[in-house]
C-alpha cells in the first residue's frame, strides 16, 4: 500500500488546519488507491513519526511526503530531514521519498500570483 | 499611487524568501502601475509598518495587503489585524484593505492538489 503524507507546520488556532484538510480531501479524491493523510511538525496532531508508524502498521510500504510549506526555511532544511532520517532508521523496509515545498512549484506560484494580482 | 504588499511570515534561513520574491516579481510584472513589495511579520526585513511607511512616504494612498500564508492561524487572526489597526491610526489618509490568506483561495488549493497528487 502506498501513502501520501501532507506535512504542514501546525498552529495553536484550530482554524489553521482547514485548508490543509481541504488539500488532503482533494488529494484523496484524486488518489483513491492511496492512503492520504495530514501530519504536523508541531502544535497539532498527528505528528509525522506517529502518523507514519500508523500507516506502516496498517500495511503501508511506500510513503511520499509533501511539505505543505510556502518556502524552504529551517523546518524543511533541518527539521524534516532529521524526522525522515529517523523514520528510515525506525522503518528500514519502507520506501520514503520527500518532495519539494508546495510553494516552490511553478503552477502554485502562478495560482498565487493570480490571487495577489486580483487583490489590488 | 496604489501599492500591493505581500505579507509573509519570515524565517531565519535566507532561502525562505525566494518563493516570495518570485511571487512579488511575478505580481509586479502583471501590475506595472502598482508598487508591489514584500513585508514580513518577523525574522526578515522589511517589516510591515516600515514598508507601509516607506510606500506612503513615496506617495502611496491605497494599500492592499495580501497575506501569503497557507492557513489562518494566530498570525492572521491577531497579529496582522493589530498591525493594520496601528497602520490606520498612523496613516489616517491612506486606504488599507486586507485580503484573505493565499492558501484559502480555491485556485491555489487546486494547484497545490495537483502538485501533491503528482508526488506519489
Amino acid at each position: 500500500m502506498k501513502s501520501l503524507i501532507l506535512f504542514a507546520h501546525g498552529a495553536r488556532a484550530a482554524s489553521w488546519a482547514a485548508p490543509f484538510e481541504r488539500l488532503r480531501d482533494a488529494s484523496q479524491a484524486r488518489l483513491p488507491d492511496v492512503a492520504v493523510s495530514l501530519a504536523f511538525l508541531e502544535l497539532m496532531e498527528p505528528r509525522l513519526p506517529a502518523e507514519a508508524a500508523r500507516l506502516i502498521g496498517a500495511g503501508c510500504t511506500e510513503i511520499s511526503i509533501v511539505p505543505v510549506f510556502l518556502g524552504q526555511g529551517g523546518h524543511l532544511l533541518r527539521d524534516l530531514p532529521a524526522l525522515v532520517a529517523q523514520l528510515r532508521v525506525d522503518h528500514p523496509g519502507v520506501a520514503i521519498k520527500v518532495a519539494g515545498a508546495v510553494g516552490e512549484d511553478p503552477a502554485v506560484l502562478e495560482a498565487m500570483t493570480n490571487y495577489c494580482v486580483s487583490a489590488i
